[in-house]
């Protein structure tokens, strides 16, 4: 995509103030944003930003008083997100619907209840007991197991797989192929052999959680694994039984909780992050891309390593690794010079 | 789950010695149980475990002599393990059962064959040739190709695809979405392109098998990749063309195996563990978390790291990783001292 | 597999050279096959390696002139690549064919086009606006979605997701389980919660390119999400949102690359590797198993490390932190010695 700003001005009736040539090829939040972004600007803690933005145009709250000569071009609207939400809808090709009703292929049990509006894609099966919000869309083949209650606006893409006496929120979207309420993995030794233990717990998604593709989130063994509201995930995570995330964390890809760990709020595991078993980490913590948590984590900061430190500490330490081929060399130098300087001073203590 | 010793015992018509107001909330191992967890204790050998395991209570075998005043509460039964099932199918939510039959949607080519009390469930895919065991489910949306065979009492979860000519052994459990026997990756490179090595080899599973959610066992370029008897394979775990795995092994969620690697008996790879292609690790080996093992193991033990190195070793390795910038410095200064005798030592020759 | 050189040379109608009795039991490239193997030599440049390979026999293009007594048996046929391929396909067992035709279990929405001889398999899903090409196979439970183009000669194994506007080029085989053109992963922070950025963007799929199992394949943000001819991904990776995979690109097993990271032409990602975001690989380089690479990279070239670091200069630094411990104890003894110099320096001084 590459749009100019007069366009996008055009789209939304809205004033600009610097260059309206100035091309728009994506967009970021307004401090992470890359230049050919468009951001937005809501509220005056962020107008500083604006001088600082690498965003090519900001769409700005009308109501905030703006420096002069700040580089990106602006765009003045009433309310930036609304604006944002309307340029997309208006560059998005058609969204794709899927009208409610329940395609005959489908299969829903005589016990399942279905609210207003629900929409029911083909082949789908919709077990004894269960119950679908409305608005709700069930993709192709997904699968909705006994006694599982899925919130209001709620929307799963083909190939879900959600087993039985399982709790989705409300407005929570899944996406293909994830598995949620599988079996924990937990066996017993007993006499050389594994026995399993029975899984017999089950899984809570709260509101507004987004789960990624090909994602599995196990059932807890006796009590629930819990992904709490706003928490989003990733594709190919996996969260291992009985774990527990907090409200707005991020679970980024290929990233992994072993059994019983438990993050706070606003927790950020990057791609490939691994989490131990049995420990927990606090509010606010971002664990860095393949990092290795093996312990409680009571801070709030950036761990990166494996195992997981804090990142200055794990910085200030590399920066010494990268260096121990030249620091082993002085240290041999050394060794010979106090080797030098000890026969040296034989000599000067024979001459005498 | 919060249940009182006494409660357990009532289930279970057993007797109590110790505090019978001892709550209980999980289980475990008796030697990794944890505060709150129940375990239990089935042979002689491990009775010395009653006085150090942490947890709450044990299902103690009646015919076992065992110490006063342990610290957990002791339920005395007749058979410790059974008792542990009858408690969790007492407290367990009722199961969900698959009645035997084929569902209408099903189906089944006309040359398969379906052993005694098979429930195939809807819209489920048999292909010419396979053959499924006695009492076996065969979960919704499941595919099995020409020619597999599956043993009896054997359990497919919805969305398993298992290729053609695969061979499955009694009583495995494959969790939702895993996929078995798709090509290995193999490639030739010829004049700059990749040209694909057909992969005409198979599946073996053994017996007591668990394969969790997600995950992918390739079949074998001519042989077959292997997983032997009471293996347990966790969610997101790749398992390459030609790989064999040993009796009674466990490897935990997003580890990987590359092309033609073999594990013995009883390793165990945790999370994330990433082994190299054509390797072979003996017998009784504990691969660690993020582990990346670049090489042969031929000695039983616990290796971490990556590449890996034996426990101990690595331990002590890090150890003065992390003390490196206070190394450093010391370096710096001794070279400082060093200098300085120089010269001091100069100056006393120059007296001369 | 184990069959003599005698019996392949028969199955071809070929001459050997050397011992006709030697027994072959897979195959690889010349310069990677492991003793066994079977491989074969189609140019002259790569005569020489007659001499090194470990291979155990070689079909070997007639025209070319090979020296005497190379090691491996030679079997000498017009055509070494069609001999392999002929060869496999007369010791594989019979091939699996998918006839054409739509199941009648299989919706096409009205609005699909199929090409000639397209096999549609039951229970699979097509939806408005799709195209499949002539000779696709389209295995059970396959989801194509609005408005995707599947191009000629390509096959979907059972279970793969492909959602709306997709292009897929001709001869593409992708896994069961994999998923094409998910949302992206992203959101905004807007106070202190996160909103999803609206994922309205596609991928595009080159010719020739295979995708393994429960391999994930993100939609872009707003532009296009890149997998360029004859790239190979394997089982369960993660490619983001508005990557872009060079020509001839191999991923392994688990890599994952996050959003908008591109790699150039004949880039390989060895099993487990992973990609920050927002960087660029150039062309001809190879990223080793669990790399992490946090940067761009402009050198073609071998990497390892997390991070990412040149192979070379790694072995070198981890040939000194292995030998951390003994370097310590070097230091603190040459501390030592440094003392009692000092010390004896000091007492020379008093002396006089």
């Amino acid at each position: 995509m590459e749009i100019p700003v007069s366009v996008i001005a055009g789209l939304l009736k809205a004033e600009v103030k610097g260059d309206p040539n100035t091309i728009v090829s994506g967009f970021g939040g307004i401090n992470e944003a890359k230049p050919g972004d468009i951001t937005f600007l809501n509220v005056e803690k962020y107008v500083p930003s604006l001088m600082t933005t690498k965003a090519a145009a900001v769409l700005v709250r009308a109501s905030l008083k703006i420096p002069e000569n700040c580089p990106p071009a602006l765009i003045i609207v009433p309310d930036p997100q609304l604006a944002l939400q309307e340029l997309l809808s208006q560059i998005a090709p058609p969204k794709v619907e899927f009208a409610p009703g329940v395609h005959p292929t489908a299969i829903v049990a005589p016990s399942a209840v279905l609210g207003k509006n629900v929409s029911v894609q083909p082949y789908a099966v919709i077990e004894e007991g269960a119950t679908i919000g409305d608005n709700c869309v069930i993709g192709a083949f997904c699968y909705v197991g006994h006694f599982t209650e899925i919130g209001n606006d709620s929307f799963l893409y083909p190939h879900v797989t959600i087993r039985e006496r399982i709790k989705i929120g409300e407005r929570v979207t899944i996406h293909p192929g994830t598995v949620i309420g599988a079996d924990g993995f937990g066996y017993l030794e007993i006499n050389g052999r594994r026995e399993k233990v029975p899984q017999i717990g089950n899984v809570s998604i709260g509101d507004d959680v987004e789960i990624g593709a090909n994602t599995c989130i196990d059932r807890a063994r006796l009590d629930t694994t819990i992904v709490k509201r706003g928490a989003k995930i990733d594709n190919l995570v996996q969260v291992a039984h009985n774990c527990e995330i907090g409200e707005d964390s991020v679970l980024c890809g290929c990233s992994a909780m072993s059994g019983s760990t438990k993050i706070g709020n606003r927790v950020i595991l990057a791609g490939q992050a691994g989490l131990n078993g049995h420990i927990s980490i606090c509010d606010d913590v971002i664990i860095g891309g393949q990092c290795g948590v093996t312990k409680d984590i009571n801070n709030p900061g950036f761990y990166i390593g494996s195992p997981a430190t804090p990142h200055i500490t794990y910085k200030k330490r590399e920066s010494v690794v990268v260096k121990l081929p030249q620091i082993l060399k002085e240290l041999h130098d050394l060794e010979k010079e106090v080797a030098a300087l000890k026969e040296e001073l034989a000599k000067e203590k024979e001459k005498k």
